[in-house]
């Protein structure tokens, strides 16, 4: 395995760690006092710096852009739903084209309002992601779906196991792979091998790293710090390496009580303490 | 698949659904006073009315006991902990015989306190199960694994999915099988495959439901009445029957804030109407 005790270059922010009132040039400007080499940020960010500032600020940081985050929520109730979701999976693909990013990230949604059609659901999202990445290879973009946790499969995302994911990604073909998060799948008992069997097809487009705090007080925004939780991160980047991963560990935490109220500077020194020590 | 609408025969009341503040006594003149067929026990219900008195009230009552909720809570820090799970699950398949249940469910335990070795405490509960199954097959009583929701993997239960639970049981031999909860599988993209898996291997020893609620407030006490959710539970049962599975629809919902605090008859007739109209 990797040393990350030396310094923090292979840590990359997601800009959700920092929460909702902080901006890109924040994020931009705490990873660089930090020693953080990378940076993923939310489009919302993005939308707010501006596509352009956002790019010559990144750029002239000398951030590596880990992913996008994020396209998905194909899921509609009509077509003209899906035809917006479409649409805008393709502005998606512009910005992590524009920003370099190693890949978009995709939440890919859950049930649309009021139906109880899983399977239809995820047929939704398997088209959408097929159209989505045929836009992104002509752009260079890859494509990283991310399993999210099976409590999120009602209205966030309806992948939600690595398995699930890779046989979608098997049908699909090239330029298409996996974020790796460990809140997602630190449970799942099929993990090792099919970290194993997403390395072997060269899919193993990004890994997240965050925390399991037991208990959880809210299953959205109740994300720990690494090391406050009862995840085994060490062995999951074991795992991880052996596949062949040697990208960043990207840190997304939501902890709407107990991080983002925080200064950025502490945030962001615990972030790199705890990659040192428990990632 | 069965007709549900004409009585409420087929329906089971798991003692949890009318909340903690009522007796075993209270549940059983409840299903007698609303036509329901079936009854699953909670433990500390039992030991609040005696074991002796609980089989003689049920007994007189001609309801069929689905269950007896639970045994399990296997991994523990040291050797100490382990034996005194081991003791607790006898005198758990002690209890379940006397009531001639048709299992004893299994909540098989999470994390011990301060661990993160999730694959030591799957070894420690297959260890368990192995050493309560072959005690149970002396006193006649089956034991149902019941795989819980991912969310829970850390404090209540790490056997997660259908097929892990399943691969438990095909190497533990007879004797063995699954309880099918709607809550916790809803979402498992493999359902259908390991639904048929179990029924093709005579596994299928209970069927739970209740709902999944958009948004949950609470993770264990924010479960919903089958229909409030977003569960296609007729599309569920279907693929249990289509498996094999002829017994009870027994219900269990975790509600602290929504059905706990209302009466027993008002309970009792929602749950006896949405039986009819969402099961």
């Amino acid at each position: 395995m990797r040393d990350l005790c030396a310094d923090a270059r292979l840590l990359s922010l997601n800009t959700a760690t920092l929460g909702p009132q902080r901006s890109l040039a924040d994020a931009v400007e705490g990873c660089l006092r930090h020693g953080i080499g990378g940076i993923s940020p939310w489009r919302d960010k993005i939308a707010a710096t501006g596509l352009e500032a956002a790019e010559k600020l990144i750029r002239r940081s000398g951030l590596i852009v880990t992913g996008v985050c994020r396209g998905g929520h194909f899921p509609a109730a009509d077509a003209d739903g899906r035809a917006r979701a479409l649409a805008d999976n393709r502005r998606a693909v512009d910005e992590a084209a524009t920003l370099g990013a190693a890949c978009l990230v995709m939440v890919v949604g859950g049930l649309p309002p009021g139906s109880k059609d899983l399977p239809g659901a995820r047929r939704q999202v398997e088209d959408g992601l097929a159209a989505t990445l045929e836009y992104a290879r002509t752009q260079g973009v890859r494509i990283a779906i991310e399993p999210l946790h099976p409590a999120y499969a009602a209205d966030r995302a309806c992948v939600n196991t690595l398995a699930q994911a890779l046989d979608i990604c098997d049908r699909l073909g090239e330029g298409i792979g996996v974020a790796v998060d460990a809140y997602h799948v630190w449970w799942d008992p099929d993990l090792a091998a099919q970290i194993a069997r997403a390395g072997k097809a060269g899919r193993l487009f990004a890994y997240h790293v965050c925390d399991w705090l037991v208990p959880t007080q809210d299953i959205l925004n109740d994300r720990g710090m690494m090391g406050d939780g009862v995840i085994d991160l060490r062995s999951l980047r074991g795992l991880m390496e052996d596949a062949g991963y040697d990208g960043f560990c990207e840190v997304e935490i939501f902890s709407a009580a107990t991080w983002w109220p925080r200064p950025v500077d502490a945030i962001l020194a615990t972030m790199v303490a705890r990659g040192r020590s428990c990632v």
